[in-house]
């Protein structure tokens, strides 16, 4: 039978497992950073390219190809060790929902060698091959989002969420850079138009604004200078021109496109520095509990387990005497580690659920929106606008808006038919 | 490199090992509910024992001892085994946090003979007695909550939860029985004692409200029929009295003593009824997960990836023709599994959320009792008396005011010394 002691390394080991296995899902995280920023270039070279009929960037296209392969590669290579690491039993909490995503997301890697052949055959419209990018590319995004949500150590939790949300930001900030090129294009605006970048806006500030709260100070100097106040003047105003109704002008669609290129091309800096920290954290993280591990036997080495057995009882005997109270200080210790190793993981229990909030504000949101969708035959904009003037309208938050409109759910009409 | 058919069987796998694990901590909180039970006939005996200086219930005792002990080494190999299979990488999610609990009982376990003897020995004051198997007791169902916190099935975890609340309802009732008979034995009440049998009760009702709200029917009627209404009317008849200022009445403290033992000893039926049930829902769970994941092997050995890849972009291409729109339905449908798969694990997971919401509550009642205790030299009496009073009169709920009390933690006064 087995002492309090072996329990005590046990749940430590538990600790120090699910930090290697968070360590080995962060790497990944990083690769599918590099991997969605080459594929968003490759994305909006590939618009380019079919917008001129297979004349322009036809050249550049093939290196950012090769990249997107090599990195391909990686993120597979990197999916394949966490299934051969969970055949050997290492697994953390949300496994299931971690690998159904990458289940998802893999048949859209496979199909991209088909996508990419018809493209250089100029058979996809530019919107076509946009929206076929922002698919796979949503769904490398919704593997990030389980790693985070999956995560069981706060901090390392803190910036997971931190780098999901930045990531999440900058695909809008590239849908909006493909929207915006195509409205300017064409020259026309209508009320759709307007609602749909109005959308692609306010998605983007979202998801920055949460990755601004959860941050440190060297990330948000960075991400601030990454942003130079003349880059967004410029966004601004196109943006504004974009809404009114001017004619079609083709240098105001290339002057639009390579600001937004400036500005999404600065965020890799912060993309970078995230991956390093991110890095440096679950490193650090790792190498002190092991250390620690290493303390804790040294000292459960020097203590008898009988002595705690008489301690346990401490209170009932408070009046009655103890045989020894010699060394008293050092007894003590085990059941001690035992309280202050409860409360540490009360504490990192308490502080994951706050993190975790915001990924839950998300998921209510995402779902309060499927469910118009769903019901009334609203796009996801047109659900989202309607949730945003509700809270506006009612002063409460957005997220608040959603859950009512979940707790609702029953008095929605049926969907339609 | 490997497909995305092989994730979602791993995102299977994961769940089945998941559940396995469940299956394997149910049986242990079983057992621990049954260790549990004999410690609390135990502890009445030994009360009995010791306020009768050793005369009545002498012979008793020894074979409710031998009963405890059998029952002890079952839960120890329980522990063990969790442990073990910890070694070979079977773990959930609070793995840590289990382990931390169980390394907090096991010392408790330890100190019985210890403890035993010196009751043998009439060293020991009844209520001294009362308050190390209280302690025990409470470390042995602090398990209990974990293994119900840690679950990831919804169902069974609404079974571990009405369970826990169960075992801690009964508990209480337990507590109420020792210090009821030791108050009626003394005669006098005043304002202490009447607060803290107060708290005895509603810590009961509280519990076993809990226990009803998560139950099934047939759960609820054997728990109608173990109460029933000719020992509940004794039962609370001698609460009315120990509550006024009656001269001692020996009589009346075995007749309150044989009331609550009845009323106690039928819950036993019920905890029965809640082991079989969590059982048969485990091993039926896990029976169906397999079978699904054997289905679900053959239908994938019928579909080829490629297909998959080709319709990832389905969307994008409507307007295109795709080559083959033959067997149409079969091709589709991995896609589709992935699609099921996920929204029922986005299912399971906001059930569960719904299931643990209880426990957390408790949780956060907990913690600002004991925030009030540590800040303000209270009783856990009168901590849990101040919250409920501020919960009346602002008509709010206890976990509300619970949550209001955590959150002003910076403005309470810091502890004394």
């Amino acid at each position: 039978m087995k002492s309090g002691l072996s329990f005590l390394i046990a749940a430590r080991r538990c600790e120090i497992d699910e930090l290697d296995q968070l360590a080995r899902t962060s790497e990944l995280v990083g690769v599918i950073g590099r991997l969605v920023h080459a594929l968003q270039r490759e994305r909006g070279m590939s618009n380019v390219f079919l917008a001129s009929h297979g004349v322009r960037l036809a050249e550049q296209r093939a290196p950012q190809i090769a990249e997107c392969l090599a990195l391909e590669q990686e993120v597979r290579a990197g999916f394949d060790q966490l299934e051969s690491e969970h055949h050997r039993g290492v697994g953390s909490g949300n496994g299931a929902r971690l690998f159904s995503r990458i289940a998802w997301v893999l048949p859209g890697l496979d199909a991209l060698p088909a996508l990419r052949r018809r493209i250089d055959a100029l058979e996809l419209k530019p919107s076509q091959s946009t929206a076929a990018f922002v698919k796979l590319i949503a769904g490398l995004l919704s593997v990030v989002f389980e790693a985070a949500d999956g995560a069981t150590d706060p901090e390392i939790s803190r910036l997971l969420v931190a780098m999901f949300n930045f990531m999440q930001g900058k695909e809008f900030a590239g849908q909006e850079r493909a929207f915006g090129a195509a409205a300017l294009a064409q020259g026309r605006s209508d009320e759709t138009r307007r609602l749909q970048w109005q959308h692609l806006i306010e998605s983007q500030e979202r998801c920055f604004q949460v990755f601004v709260d959860f941050s440190g100070d060297a990330v948000l100097a960075l991400w601030r200078e990454s942003q130079s106040d003349a880059t967004l003047a410029e966004l601004e105003r196109m943006r504004r021109r974009g809404a009114t109704s001017a004619p079609a002008d083709s240098a105001l669609g290339q002057a639009w496109f390579d600001c937004c290129t400036r500005r999404i091309d600065a965020m890799r800096t912060v993309e970078d520095r995230l991956e390093a920290d991110l890095r440096a954290l679950c490193s650090h993280k790792t190498a002190r509990a092991r250390s620690e591990l290493q303390a804790y036997r040294q000292v459960l080495d020097t203590l008898a387990p009988e002595t705690d057995a008489a301690l346990f009882f401490d209170d009932a005997d408070a009046q009655a005497a103890t045989p020894a109270q010699l060394g008293r200080h050092l007894e003590r210790s085990v059941l001690d580690m035992v309280q202050e190793q409860s409360q540490r993981l009360q504490a990192m229990s308490d502080e994951l659920q706050t993190v975790r909030a915001s990924l839950n504000e998300r998921k209510l949101v995402e779902r309060a929106k499927g469910l118009l969708m769903a019901h009334r035959r609203m796009s996801e904009q047109e659900a989202h606008k309607m949730l945003r003037e509700t809270a506006m309208n009612q002063g409460r938050r957005l997220v608040e808006v959603a859950e009512s409109v979940l707790a609702m759910a029953d008095y929605l009409p049926p969907p339609p038919r």
